[in-house]
């Protein structure tokens, strides 16, 4: 198995793109990181998107964002895995170079929710849990994430403005990247006072609907230095699964799926996960920031929260999460959100994360979470 | 690169399903591909669909499936590629195994499109072509494969009676396999007579709305006879892709994607595509079937329709097509078609297709098509 390595990276800035139609927004990333790449040529694309054929009715993105790149011809596929859509896809690319039968891959996480009605929005998340069992009682994907939240503060005796640190870091980051949707500090107050979307999740635990892109290109790590002066080696790859239905786990706030997809990534890697300078987490709710630490060994059971509270998370913390905004405050394109975590991980393990580099980032950790932990994906990376 | 062989093999009756959710479907497959195979594990699983996501508000649909079959836990990725989305996942099961980090990959493809209402399906399927210029105005998924066919008949001065061979021998071949929706005999006169759904393209032109599900193991070759008496090498893999569009094509009826994956695969395996002792062809429409005839190379450009007027394609024949029924009789249930087609080219060159097995076949050649010819998928399989 060859090794593989990051040689370019692309995004667009989050937010409201009602400029251009979901395959341009993935063209602008995709042209960002060839150019960054100076790949001679690209031999494989893969999309990882999750929203495309319910909101926008087009199947088949891969090949028409590939066209419209200027790549007709090449191999060209969609990964669905919801959330988790980015970094299964990444992991899609990199089996193709690790395999031998492509050399340079080119993936990109695309969404564009914006544009749409927001019944239109929530219906399309909520087909991220079990269409039979979660979504048809009526639960929306926030609800579901409620159930959490709810369980994990009466199991731990825990207040709802104990998670305050996690959305307070993650808008703190998101202050020096210009990519990111949200650019304002957040207050305690305003963590506390924000009106509620499902009890006990808040405005403020919950990242934004978005449009947004980012892409990445790999290449055999022999020949990296040959593009790059900055390539990032892809250690390690992992993905696992848990059942979609919170009812069908066997423990509700193990998140199951997480700690395996962590544990086979740095078993693959060689590493112990303390080796790891800075975690691209999710935090697409407050609470899936604590129940991933937790679940990742990071925390013990029902003490991850005090990872926020201690300020071990912060940027000079014993373990940076969310450098750049996190899914709280950069954005949460959904589909997107995997190769955002990759591509911030890299410009970290560049050293080109500019006023929010964390001091002497070797190692670093992306999870990207589909469902509500149902699809679990690791990747761990170092600097060359 | 490791080489990999098909290990097992497990397919479900086409039909209408109302009795099965469609994870449960692919449940059906995966156990029965799973016990042809006598793997001892199974290290990854890729599900192949369409149309869950718009049809069943079903995201994560490989995480569902995965859990449903037994294996909580295991890696789970669906590949959406329209019509291509069964042998796209193929090809990324078939990366993994080939790359060394898989040893025992799982790939499904699966779709449920019948207890859904007709316009449903319709604004499904069109999904497949480009959204903001062909399905917004108006066109439907046959009509744009209408746009083909009347231009051939035009350019080449070929009456629609001469595409008669194409669904008559998909029926024919259809009648001895027992995982065919479609069980009778077609006559010329009914061809002809049928009623038109958009002109030229007749009811008896198209291949039929149904359910079903399909699946294979794959493993590394150099241990596949430890698991079965009937490996199956996978000799090529290839995507190319074109426009999704068909006003984008640089020739209407060039299908140049079509072309581009078979020579790409052609190559990979070293062969001469008139190695290939039979072609599990896209027959979607009668159309499609001629024109991907002609740009794989079989038949001049416009004599595509000689081969069924000639009984090239019949089981006998120089060529035998759909030797199982095709996507017109075996059933068309988008995703899942391209695993139906390489199960049916094992059987073949496992030598237990029965009354339909084509004599000596030792290579065979299979080709998903997703969109109007946007995203293609070759494999060259080989009995070893």
């Amino acid at each position: 198995m060859r090794d593989v390595s990051i040689i370019g990276i692309g995004q667009v800035p989050i937010g409201d793109r009602w400029d251009k139609p979901i395959y341009f927004l993935a063209v602008e990333a995709m042209l960002a990181a060839i150019q960054d790449s100076h790949a001679e040529r690209i031999d494989s694309v893969h999309i990882g998107n999750m929203l495309s054929s319910t909101l926008a009715g087009q199947d088949l993105l891969a090949g028409l964002a590939t066209d419209q790149v200027g790549l007709r011809g090449v191999e060209a596929t969609k990964i669905e895995a919801a959330c988790s859509s980015g970094g299964a896809a990444f992991r899609e690319a990199y089996l193709g170079v690790a395999s031998g039968q492509v050399d340079f891959a080119l993936v990109c996480g695309v969404e564009k929710m914006t544009d749409h009605p927001g019944e239109e929005i929530t219906a399309g998340l909520v087909s991220a849990s079990d269409a039979d069992w979660e979504s048809a009682q009526g639960d929306t994907f926030v609800a579901i994430n409620a159930h959490l939240m709810q369980r994990y503060m009466y199991e731990y005796q825990v207040k709802h403005e104990d998670f305050a640190a996690f959305p307070i870091n993650a808008h703190h980051n998101a202050m020096n990247n210009p990519y990111a949707m949200m650019h304002y500090e957040l207050s305690r107050e305003q963590f506390n006072q924000a009106r509620m979307i499902a009890d006990p999740i808040n405005l403020l635990d919950c990242s934004p609907v978005c449009d947004g892109a980012a892409a990445i290109v790999l290449a055999p790590a022999d020949i990296a230095r040959r593009f790059t002066d900055f390539p990032v080696r892809v250690r390690a790859s992992a993905i696992a699964t848990d059942s979609l239905a919170l009812h069908d786990r066997h423990n509700l706030l193990g998140l199951e799926a997480v700690a395996l997809s962590a544990s086979k990534a740095f078993e693959q890697a060689r590493l112990r996960r303390e080796d790891s300078g800075l975690f691209e987490a999710r935090d697409a709710f407050s609470i899936t920031a604590v129940l991933g630490l937790e679940a990742c060994g990071f925390a013990e059971r029902g003490h991850g929260w005090h990872m926020g509270r201690d300020g071990d998370i912060s940027l000079g913390g014993r373990l940076p999460i969310g450098t750049m905004g996190g899914l709280k405050a950069r954005g949460h394109p959904v589909g997107a959100t995997g190769i955002y975590q990759i591509v911030e991980a890299t410009l970290q393990l560049r050293g080109l994360a500019g006023k929010n580099q964390v001091k002497d980032a070797e190692i670093a950790m992306t999870q990207n979470i589909g469902g509500s932990g149902s699809n679990v994906v690791t990747h761990v990376l170092e600097r060359e």
